[in-house]
């Protein structure tokens, strides 16, 4: 997503540290700490506007949420939904998804939300696809047992990409809509750019994958 | 595809030996003997009237076909097109895909065709899907060491189905398409299901996976 530049964003996120984790590597092994009850954790990663990690907050307050974003220009757009919604269950970090190793011991997160990632459709850019290998892997060194990653896009190409890639790294596919807006799928949260493109007619694509 | 009934279908079949298998039990383990050439055979299960196998034969006369088909109103027309165009790398067999393994030996087969198969829509009836457990087992039963499944249909249903029975079962899937007609896979040939449906609008689902 390409935004306009908010040179004040830094500084802003910095001023709600009741919402925005800062040095999350603080936290490594404690995050049960953070949040005011030691529930499932789960986290989405490449939050953008954040409309889908405070939804599904407010949806399941049995659950504690992330958000993970590196543009802090996009993510102190859900920091003022977070403000808003003033949820305990709900948390914002603005870091890079390559380091989640260093914030999150194995077993910490229960599941994985990726939402329309970017599809870096060229094929030199697949190293950068979040659902390429050593992003599955780095998942699968912060997640439980059996943890899951739930995937959702518009992108054709994209997610037939992510398909076989979860495939060859050995992920079991429990669950798949080729049309998820026409199916019988209950509690989905849209995200902004989910409510854009299925207005213009484009399919949502979604599956779950589970490591085993 | 339900057809009209042809009582003279099976009669007809028996009077082309040798484009149609008789007693097919009798070539378990020497299926060699039975084309001109010794070179890989691919079978299609659930065949219809033909157009696919009797187009890849021709396409790929380094390949040995086999089209399996149990209704003998319908295979007659796959005859009928073999009859005509006289290549020495097709066959038909008018048998039950439940007995495979009673027709051939494990890895006489190098290759598994599914087109457009029956989706039994209801959950009930799934056992009767060509992509159930049980089947992928009889396949794995007579198919070459990390032999191939290729798969396609128009049913939405199914084939979200087969990649999840596919996942379970452990197949890898090395290839997917979620708008066959669209991309740019090559040499497709298609089925006379797949020309009418893809002419109304449908997408063409297809995949193409791997034991391991």
């Amino acid at each position: 997503m390409r935004q306009r530049n908010k040179p004040w964003a830094k500084e802003k996120l910095a001023e709600y540290p009741q919402y925005v984790i800062q040095s999350p590597d603080q936290w490594k092994g404690k995050w049960h700490e953070v949040f005011e009850k030691n529930q499932p954790l789960h986290i989405e990663i490449g939050t953008g506007k954040g409309r889908f990690i405070s939804g599904m907050a407010k949806a399941n307050p049995d659950i504690n949420y992330i958000g993970i974003e590196l543009q802090d220009s996009v993510i102190v757009t859900a920091l003022d939904h977070i403000i808003e919604a003033e949820l305990p269950n709900v948390k914002l970090m603005n870091v890079n998804a390559n380091d989640l190793h260093t914030f999150f011991e194995k077993g910490e997160v229960d599941r994985v939300y990726l939402n329309f990632s970017d599809p870096w459709p060229k094929s030199r850019h697949a190293k950068r696809r979040l659902t390429y290998k050593t992003f599955l892997k780095t998942y699968e060194e912060i997640l439980v047992d059996q943890g899951e990653i739930h995937f959702k896009t518009d992108n054709q190409g994209l997610f037939e990409y992510s398909l076989t890639s979860f495939s060859e790294y050995g992920l079991l596919l429990k669950y798949v809509s080729l049309d998820l807006h026409n199916s019988n799928f209950d509690g989905n949260i849209m995200t902004e750019y989910e409510e854009k493109f299925s207005n213009k007619g484009n399919r949502i694509y979604r599956c779950e994958v589970q490591y085993r």
